[in-house]
C-alpha cells in the first residue's frame, strides 16, 4: 500500500495537519503552480473553539467539523490523504506515514498541539481532555452517565463525587466549559433529574496562576471571575494540581477534590513529529526562523501551534492561537510561491487581533487591540466572530439555529449518550491535531 | 446498587423500552393514578425510519434522537432508568436488570425487535445492520473509510470491492438506503473522489421475494423498482443469500457478490426477554391476547414489534410497524386505567394508515387506505408525514433545514469519520431496541 499520489512535473508540497494553519496554507496555495498533498488523521477540520459546546450537549459535531474534501472540491492538483504521519527523513525528502511513504519538494508541519499533563502520574488515565471531537463526545457521555449513576446510589459521598466537576486550567477552554456546565446545571440538569439535589453538583475551576484567563488583562479576568461565580462556579486560584488518585485530586493546598469528572484543560505542548530532533524545543515544538523554516532545512517549514518562531521579540515563540496559525499559513503560501520564483520571502509578524471568552448567556469578555469591554455587547461580538470564523455556510446556519434555540428555551437538546464512555485507551488519543485557539 | 425508585401508594407500572410503543404508552398514562417507570438501554428515543439518513451523512443523530428525560420533564411520578432488562420473574412480580431488581404492579414489555440473520453463519460479523444510532454511525464511517482505502490500492479487484455495496433485503429500509447511496454516488462521492472511477461503485440490492417492497402493492413495487434503477441500483429479485465468506456473498443464483460493504436489512425478530417462555412464539415474539396481555398473565403486557396478537384475523400477528406500536401503546394506557377502575378493556384493532417509502429526491411511493400514488407529490407527503412524526419541535426544525440544504446543494454535509469503524464486538450490538417502522 502506498499513498498513491500521481507523479507530475509540478513541485509537490506536503502539508501535515488540517487545522487552522494547514488549512489556511492549503487554501491559499495555487494548484496551478504546485501539487498539494494535505494529510490529516481525520477527514474533517475541527473548529476547536466550540468543542466545549459539543461536550455540554449544545452542538452536534457536524456544526463544528467540516469535511476536508469538501473544502478543496474545486482545487486543482489537490490531494487529501487520511493518515497519521510518524516521521520525516530530511535527507531523503520523505515522510513516513501509517499508509506509506511520500517524497516532497516542500514539507509543512502543521501538526498543532496535544494535551500536556506536566508529568502528573495517572492524570491522562483519570481525566478527560477536550482537544478533539471524540474527546468532546466522550465528555458529553460521561457527564450524563454519571448523573444516571448518581440516581442509583444510596452512598451520599459517591453521589456527590458523581455529580461534582473539577476543571483543571482556567484558560479560555476551562473558563468557557465551566460557564457552560454552570448553565447546564441550572437550566437543564435540574429539570432532567428532579430526584437529585442539584446543590450537590459542585463545579470547581482550578488554576495555578493568581487569576483566571491569565493571558488577558486583569480587568477581563476580574469580570470573568465574577461571571463564573454568578453561575455557581467555585474558583481556586494559586492552586496547582500535584497528584490524582482514583477520584481524588490533590493540590498544593489542603483542599482535596473528590470527583468522578476530572477535566484537564491546563496545558498543551507541540505535537512535533520524529526526525527533526535538532530543531526540537522543550515544549515539544519545532524551532523555525521568521520565514517559518525549520532550523537547518530550507524546504521544511512548521506553522501553527507546533512552530516556535525564534526571534528576540518572541523568546518563547508566539502563543498557541488560531490567529497565529491562520496568519502563518497565509504568509507561508505566499513565501513558498515567492521562493520558487526567486523572489524574496517576507518575515512573519503576528498581527494580534485580540482575544475573547464567553461565560454563559449574555456575558463575555473581549479584548481588541484598542478596546476592551465585557457583558452583553461583548457576548454579541463573541458570537459574531465565532460564527463568521466557522468554515462553510452550512455550519454557520446550524450553529446559529442551535444557539437561538438554546437561548430561547434555556435548553441543550443533544443530551444523548450515543456511545457510552468507558475508560480505556481510545482511538481519540491521537498525536496529530489541529490548532487550539 | 438498586434501581432506587421510591415506594409510593400508587400502582407501579414498569415499561421496558422507549421506542414508539413504550413512549406512546408512557405519554398517555396519567402520573396521578400511577407511578410510571420507563427503562431503556439508551437515554434517548430513536426515530428509526430516518436512520438511513444518518448512515448516508444526511443527518446527525440529534435530528432523529430525542432525550427521554426531556419528553417527561413535566410528568408527575415518572421515573426513567437507563438499563438493560435481562429477565422477568412473573411469580415474584419482579424484573431483573443490569442495575438491579424492581417489583411491578403492571409490567409492559415494549422491547421491539432485533436483527435476524436467519442463521447464516458469519453474517452478523461480516455485515452492518442499521437498527440503532451507533450502527448507523458505524455504517457512515465504513462507507467513507472504504473510499479513503480505495484511493490507496493498486489492486483493481480490491478497489472494486471497497467501492461496492450489497444491501440484503428490499423492504423500506433497504430500498431507502439503496436510493440514498445512489444519490451519494452521483452528487457527493463523485466530487469528493475525483481520482476514483465512480463507475466502480456498484450498488446491489438483493431480495428473496419476486419484487421490492413486497408488502406493498405491485404498482408501488414497480415504481420503486424503476426509481432505483434510475439511480443506478442493481436489483436482484428471487435471490436468497446463502452464505458469506470474507468479502464474498453467495446466493441461490450463480452470481457471487464481492464487496467490503455488506448491509443487512433482510429481517428482524422480536426482542423478547427471558422468563415468559410459555408465551414465546417462533420469531421470538411474545404471544398476547387482544388486550395485549401476555398469555397466562393478567398484569404483564407486550406491545409493539415484540408482541404477537393472537387472533384468527392475524395468524402471524400484526406487521412490525411503528403505527401498530403507537396504537397499541395508546390503547393499553386506557385499558390499564379502565382495568384498575373495574371498567371493561377494549380489544386492539389495527387501523392501517398506509405505508410509504422514498427513493431519492422528488420520488416516493405512498399507499393510503383509499389511494396510492407515486412521484413528486408522494415525496411531499413522505416528507410531511416524517416531519410531523418526529418527537419535538427542535428535531423537526433541524431535519427540515438539513433537508432543504441537502436538496438545494445536492449535498450531504456530514461525511465525517468521527469514530473509525473497526470490526469487533461493539456495545451497539444490543438486545433492547425501539420499534422499526
Amino acid at each position: 500500500m502506498g499513498m498513491n499520489i500521481p507523479e507530475v512535473s509540478l513541485p509537490r508540497i506536503v502539508i501535515i495537519g488540517g487545522g487552522f494553519a494547514g488549512l489556511s496554507l492549503a487554501r491559499t496555495l495555487s494548484g496551478n503552480r504546485f501539487q498539494v498533498v494535505l494529510i490529516d488523521k481525520h477527514n474533517y477540520h475541527t473548529f476547536q473553539p466550540l468543542l466545549y459546546q459539543v461536550a455540554t450537549a449544545g452542538l452536534e459535531p457536524d456544526a463544528i467539523a467540516f469535511p476536508i474534501r469538501k473544502i478543496f472540491k474545486k482545487h486543482n492538483n489537490f490531494f487529501f490523504r487520511m493518515a497519521q504521519v510518524k516521521s520525516v527523513d530530511p535527507e531523503k525528502n520523505t515522510i513516513n506515514s501509517s499508509i506509506g511513504n511520500l517524497t516532497y519538494d516542500h514539507l509543512i508541519i502543521a501538526t498543532g498541539s496535544k494535551t500536556n499533563y506536566f508529568g502528573i502520574e495517572g492524570m491522562q488515565e483519570q481525566s478527560m481532555a477536550m482537544k478533539t471531537i471524540p474527546e468532546a463526545l466522550n465528555l458529553r457521555s460521561l457527564i450524563l452517565q454519571n448523573f444516571e449513576k448518581a440516581l442509583l446510589t444510596a452512598d451520599l459521598a459517591k453521589q456527590r463525587s458523581l455529580m461534582s466537576f473539577v476543571i483543571i486550567g482556567a484558560g479560555p477552554t476551562g473558563v468557557e466549559l465551566a460557564g457552560a456546565l454552570g448553565e447546564l446545571k441550572t437550566h437543564v440538569l435540574a429539570k432532567d433529574y428532579p430526584d437529585l439535589d442539584l446543590r450537590k453538583m459542585q463545579i470547581h475551576l482550578i488554576e495555578a496562576a493568581p487569576r483566571v484567563l491569565s493571558p488577558m488583562d486583569p480587568e477581563s479576568s476580574a469580570k470573568a471571575d465574577k461571571y463564573l461565580k454568578d453561575l455557581d462556579v467555585n474558583i481556586w486560584l494559586d492552586t496547582a494540581v500535584k497528584d490524582v488518585q482514583g477520584n481524588k485530586v490533590f493540590t498544593n493546598k489542603d483542599k482535596v477534590f473528590v470527583t468522578d469528572n476530572i477535566i484537564w484543560t491546563a496545558g498543551v505542548v507541540g505535537a512535533a513529529i520524529d526526525g527533526l530532533d535538532e530543531a526540537l524545543t522543550r515544549p515539544n515544538r519545532i524551532e523555525v526562523n521568521e520565514f517559518n523554516q525549520v532550523k537547518g532545512h530550507s524546504n521544511i517549514y512548521a506553522i501553527g501551534d507546533v512552530a516556535q518562531v525564534n526571534s528576540p521579540a518572541t523568546p518563547k515563540g508566539h502563543p498557541m492561537l488560531a490567529q497565529v496559525a491562520i496568519q502563518q499559513g497565509k504568509l507561508l503560501a505566499k513565501n513558498i510561491t515567492n521562493q520558487t520564483q526567486g523572489k524574496p520571502m517576507k518575515p512573519f509578524k503576528y498581527n494580534d487581533l485580540g482575544s475573547m471568552a464567553t461565560i454563559g448567556r449574555n456575558r463575555a469578555v473581549v479584548e481588541l487591540p484598542k478596546f476592551k469591554f465585557q457583558g452583553l455587547f461583548a457576548w454579541y461580538v463573541w458570537m459574531f466572530v465565532h460564527l463568521v470564523s466557522l468554515v462553510g455556510f452550512r455550519n454557520r446556519v446550524i450553529v446559529l439555529i442551535n444557539w437561538i434555540w438554546n437561548y430561547i428555551n434555556y435548553d441543550r437538546g443533544i443530551r444523548l449518550i450515543i456511545r457510552p464512555f468507558t475508560k480505556k485507551p481510545v482511538s481519540s488519543n491521537i498525536e496529530i491535531e489541529s490548532e487550539s485557539m
